[in-house]
């Protein structure tokens, strides 16, 4: 008899967006005439770059020629993508990371979700609170959390991200293994300075454990003091995975091409105490469960590097933070303490009591769509998430009528 | 301190494509003025279908306008990529798949890699011999085997395919949860009959099983007798799995498109003996760990579907059938028996004794590259696998050559 994975039976069902969904069809309902301006999205507005589609438009030409055509390709990527990538995106700031150490994919999610994979069962995790839920759901997946309580999981050690500690969180008390870290951050959009993040590796290094960061949201930041990559952190390479995606930067949501980073020093421990190679295994992990990203795919990816590809993700990035800094300027009139929005996409707003509450008053008031905090964890209580990808003319609109309505 | 995957530990690594690498440069070294014809290759070389390749251009044209971009797309693939594989694919057949049955991914590989992941670790594995590796790779990185010895994992349940069973194993002497079936076969080329289908459908009906079966090569199939799905066997809805990919029929190995079948119907028992239902925990699976396939690609592979579409695969595949039909009438010439080649890219010729020798000979006297059979476990010693893939040309000259030097 087959018998499922019962981990699976202690994962909490998201009502999140469904519970958005109804409040937003109750409030279209009630009031057929107004519109409603979707704030909340966590998704690219705007086209995909000309560079971008140039280069999928070529790709797509080289297949239709049998002496251009390509197969299967590498599962760890192209090399001429990798190239590219380490140059501009490690090189070029003094990060030290290797062709041979990016991992090209289809997603930060599926390599966020996969690279638990790499590590025993018992291994124990450390995931902020509030979060993108995906940290969470695979390790409670694979069996390394117990049942579901109070809002979190037994046996996981969550990271409070709170006002107090400006939502970067304090190093654990207790041991921890596997160490999630996400900045610019999502939802909160706060980032970690250089050495808050030397806190980290110097932690790690002590600990033997290991820090999956992920950089989604890099290209949004603006502080030339900020780091852009862990791998700017000395010592980071022994201790350090690194998540990036061309989704945010280049508009690839629907396009879907993303990278990990596993520096050769990289080390975990084995059974009998032995060091093994980190890079390795995954590299045996993609190899045997992937079979790399579509070619015109890579292309398309590639063509970011460019010129015209660079200056194009500045244009669509710097339009991104303009939506933010109208959603940030608005907000500080009503007076809700903020942070993100400087150098992320994402923002957090302080607006204390039950964050659906909060919710309701907005889309009941002012006719805009954000999400409540809880939605991300316990700590997210008193807190809403407001998104800056939206047509500049919405962003406007939006802030017009929720200042209006709450002032 | 952070422990690796333990069962990492017992894979064994695959020096096959190493080996013939090497014996390929030893014998191009020696033989400087010789042109090597490389029949072991399982990846496709004629071009992307236009349909296809058009598809791409008008979807990267979407992508450049704000009002048809498209960002993140539903993990389980759009609508119309699922509608148009129900229709064409199963209904055509009277296979009973609904759209909301099937799961668009990036490969076959990938879903044959990742579906073990909804079941129990002891879950007892039955695994044919010789077999696509990664079948057996993934359930030993999962803990579903013992250590490796004399060419097998303990605790795996082979199902040997061999010339007295025609390449289609018989049902297991001993009780299996997980089967893992793939016709028309790769490495043998054998498929297995309608009559043979049922006995494993009612096998894992009685025995409370879940088969995968793996239909990768099925637009290979000429024989209008054949099954092309499982789902055209009585009671297959509750017991199997069907994974299906664009690579073969349509070329997409480097573009990369695939999906899966789970039926509503399928399910699997929890720790309390309750059923659960395996699309249910599939779709859980996928929105958690996947963003879904990139909106172009998928569009690609929709225009397979249209009339002009349809009529390119089918040259496609005719033209790999009939090299494969002249590979099987020149090696029958030197009498070695074969199977595979009539519905199927890939074909199986029991050559006798040590497989590894005759690579050496038809290398050393034809300068022709095959696979060894012992590549893909222990029944393959004696036979060698050759694949269709490849020009007229190539095939031609290698069966000329081969002929000359064996007979």
């Amino acid at each position: 008899m087959i018998r499922v994975n019962q981990h699976y039976s202690k994962l909490q069902n998201s009502y999140l967006f469904l519970d958005i969904g109804r409040r937003k069809k109750a409030f279209e309902d009630a009031h057929p005439e107004k519109t409603i301006i979707n704030l909340g999205v966590g998704d690219v507005t705007e086209p995909l770059p000309k560079a971008c589609r140039d280069a999928l438009h070529a790709a797509a030409d080289e297949m239709g020629d049998r002496a251009t055509f390509r197969g299967y390709g590498p599962e760890q990527g192209y090399p001429f993508l990798r190239e590219a990538i380490a140059h501009h995106d490690f090189h070029s700031r003094d990060a030290d990371v290797g062709p041979d150490e990016i991992f090209i994919s289809d997603g930060a999610k599926c390599d966020s979700a996969n690279l638990q994979e790499l590590f025993a069962v018992n291994t124990r995790v450390a995931i902020p609170d509030p979060v993108y839920p995906v940290y969470l759901d695979t390790n409670v997946m694979a069996g390394r959390s117990g049942g579901f309580a109070e809002g979190r999981y037994k046996d996981i050690v969550y990271l409070d991200s709170t006002p107090e500690n400006g939502y970067i969180p304090h190093l654990p008390e207790e041991p921890v293994d596997l160490i999630y870290l996400c900045f610019p951050n999502n939802p909160t959009g706060a980032v970690a300075t250089t050495a808050q993040l030397q806190s980290w590796v110097d932690y790690a290094r002590e600990n033997c454990a290991i820090i999956l960061f992920d950089a989604a949201y890099e290209a949004y930041i603006r502080n030339p003091e900020l780091p852009h990559s862990i791998y700017e952190i000395e010592g980071a390479r022994e201790v350090a995975i690194e998540l990036r995606s061309f989704s945010k930067n280049a508009g690839f949501t629907g396009t879907r091409c993303a990278f990990t980073v596993i520096p050769r020093d990289l080390q975990a421990w084995d059974r009998d105490g032995d060091k093994q190679s980190v890079h390795a295994m995954w590299g045996r992990r993609q190899s045997t469960k992937f079979n790399g990203v579509s070619y015109p795919i890579q292309r398309a990816a590639a063509a970011v590097y460019t010129p015209e590809g660079q200056a194009e993700i500045r244009t669509l990035t710097d339009f991104y933070i303009e939506n933010a800094r109208i959603i940030r300027e608005s907000m500080r009139e009503l007076g809700f303490p903020c942070t993100g929005g400087d150098n992320s996409p994402f923002l957090w707003f302080r607006t204390g009591g039950d964050s659906w509450a909060f919710f309701d008053r907005l889309l009941e008031h002012a006719g805009v769509v954000c999400i409540p905090g809880t939605g991300f964890g316990t700590c997210g209580e008193g807190h809403i998430r407001i998104g800056a990808f939206n047509s500049r003319e919405n962003i406007e609109l939006a802030m017009e009528r929720t200042i209006k309505a709450l002032k």
